[in-house]
Formats: C-alpha cells, structure tokens, sequence
C-alpha cells in the first residue's frame, strides 16, 4: 500500500507551523524549551501539544507525542497516514520512533537539531512512507530556541 | 559524572522480570499484543505498565512509556539513573529515545526483537551511560508473543 498522497502548498504549510510556533510560545510562557506541533488533517487541526517536560516531571512529555496522541485520539484510530505532523524543531528519536507507529503520512519541522534530531541515525528511525519536509520558517523556530538557551545561560 | 553503579543478581533480575512478565499478560487478557514493563529503585517497584495500543487507540501506548512516566512521577523527578528498565521484549525506538531522555540507569529485556528492536541503529540510540543486559527469561518472554501471533493469523 503507498501512502495517500498529501496535497499542500508552501502558503498552507507555513499557516500550519504557525500554529505550531504558537504552542512553542505556550511552552516558554512556563519556562519550558519551546517547541510546539500540530497534527494537521483534511486541512484542519485535529491535535496539538507543547513541551511539558519540566512542569509534568515527565522526560517524555514533548510536543510531538501530545500532538499525537490528541490527533489518533480526535480520529478514533491509532494509525495518521493522511495526516501532517508540524513541528517547530526537527524531532529527537523518540518522537521519530513515535512518528513511526502512527504512521504519519507527512512531517513538516522548522529548525533542524543536529544535536538531538533523528536524522543522524542509520537506517533512517522515520517510517518508510513518511514524507519529511524541514526548514519551514526555520528561522523563527530557531530563533526561540538561540534565545531561550541564551537566557537561561545568563 | 558517572552512573552510579547498580548492584544486583542475577536472581534479583529475574525477580523482577518475572513482575515484567505478570504485566505482559495483563496486556495479553485485553488482546494486546504481551509486552510488560516495571521500574525498579532501591529494590522497589515503583512504575509498572503493560501495552495498551489497542485499548487506549494510541499507538504510542507502549509498557515502557507507561512504566517511566509512572517512575518519574513516583521519584517526583524526570531523570532516572538510579533505576533499572524491566522489559520483556527489546524496546523500539520510540522507547529507547524516552529511555535516553530518562537517563535510566540500566535496561533488562528478555526477548530480543531483530524487526523492530533498537540495536540496530547506528549510533546507538541508548543513552551512554545506560547499561544494558539482553537475555533474562527470554525464552518465556518470547514463547508469550510467539503463542500470541501464532493465535491471530489462525
């Protein structure tokens, strides 16, 4: 089976990480890394999620697996192949992994982390039918990023 | 730093294991496919979880997720080197990524996973300060999801 093909332009993905970018500034609002996502489907926000790592204890608790579980929750299946997954920031190995499992048609990211990311890895960790777009408003999402680590160095 | 060094038997992994084992068949009584998790510190349980992919919709369900999060909130904090990961089968990536983020101090799995296990990658994704130790009442673990695909393609 291929993946349904996801028809979007550049205009419509930089709406949609705008509203990524959005929760990324909910994320600094609590002093938290800010990174947001969406999951996009049929043109409409079915999930959405900010790192909550600090505020819930929790290590696990980034963006993308909120996101995602909000998205297969709102649609009453685990499986997202027609759906797009934003993300302000290239996500780490276990949000790919994440990814993977749902079967997410596309992922669209702004910066990329070639600390942290998941496209280091070989094989790759992102689900062969996964279609990956990065460096959308790449700028902006790094710029919360430069400036959150700036000040908290400070 | 170092991890602080985990003291334990052989018989102690096993013990615990065998709790791992215990949740595996609580995803197995819901039709899950039998995977089951515990975090133990200081010779004490204190994060179970069994997979609830099925149940709960959501493909990111997995017993380890579960078992770490309800870990960290037992400890109140989000890192875990001081604990061991009780798996039995090879984590993904998915969780191998939160076990990195975690910082668990020790993993043991039963079953190994050569199709969707997390050795396979290059770099390794496994925090480095993470010890790992493969092998524990595998057969066991291995015969419960054996007997369960066995079952489905009937």
């Amino acid at each position: 089976m291929n993946s349904p093909e996801i028809k979007i332009t550049l205009a419509e993905d930089e709406q949609f990480m705008r509203q990524a970018i959005n929760e990324a500034r909910l994320a600094l609002d609590k002093q938290e890394i800010p990174i947001g996502a969406v999951v996009v489907c049929g043109g409409r926000v079915i999930g959405r999620g900010h790192n909550l790592s600090e505020t819930l204890g929790d290590a696990t608790a980034h963006a993308e697996m909120q996101a995602l579980t909000a998205a297969a929750s709102s649609l009453g299946g685990k499986y997202l192949p027609e759906c797009t997954l934003y993300v302000t920031v290239e996500p780490c190995v276990m949000c790919a992994g994440a990814s993977a499992w749902c079967q997410i048609g596309r992922i669209v990211w702004g910066a990329d982390d070639p600390k942290r990311g998941s496209t280091r890895f070989t094989p790759s960790l992102f689900h062969p039918r996964t279609q990956i777009v990065r460096g959308v408003l790449a700028t902006e999402c790094e710029a919360m990023m430069t400036e959150f680590f700036k000040k908290l160095r400070r």
